[in-house]
């Protein structure tokens, strides 16, 4: 297939914007519902795990979409795993 | 940065099979407690339609990872959303 620049800014930018509206309105949904139990844990570490080394991937082939991407996915599912870690902790309390 | 076909292929395969295991684990998790209500709806969708146009952008760049690891998401996360829907809606009969 032919490489047009264009179009692959055009889809990396646009996949990088969904992928993290996901992560940002799960956030939002947690944040409200102050419940995230249903998340596995293991989803976060490994697919954090697994972005750590997109990122490592993105950095040698030097693309900047999986490079910008990996780092602000990594961010956001930080902080799910955070919110739920407190979240499980605040039910446990009670 | 240089780039080494063979640390391609393993950080390639590693990050795949990372994510591939996360989510696995959370459609086991989600089979046993039949329960995905803390999960975003738009998560699913959204990342969908981010790996959706990732695997475009995989085509266009002819990278077998990027292919393979979305492909296999793409599924996956299609299957944990099928089983949300499911979920809530035994709930609501009851």
């Amino acid at each position: 297939m032919e490489i047009d620049g264009t179009l692959l800014t055009i889809l990396g930018i646009a996949a990088g914007i969904l992928i993290l509206s996901g992560w940002v309105d799960q956030i939002i949904k947690g944040y409200k519902t102050k419940s995230l139990k249903d998340i596995s844990k293991y989803l976060m570490l490994f697919i954090s795990g697994g972005s750590i080394l997109w990122l490592i991937y993105g950095m040698v082939v030097s693309d900047i979409f999986i490079i910008g991407t990996n780092i602000a996915a990594i961010f956001l599912m930080m902080t799910v795993l955070f919110m739920k870690k407190r979240y499980e902790k605040a039910t446990n309390a009670n």
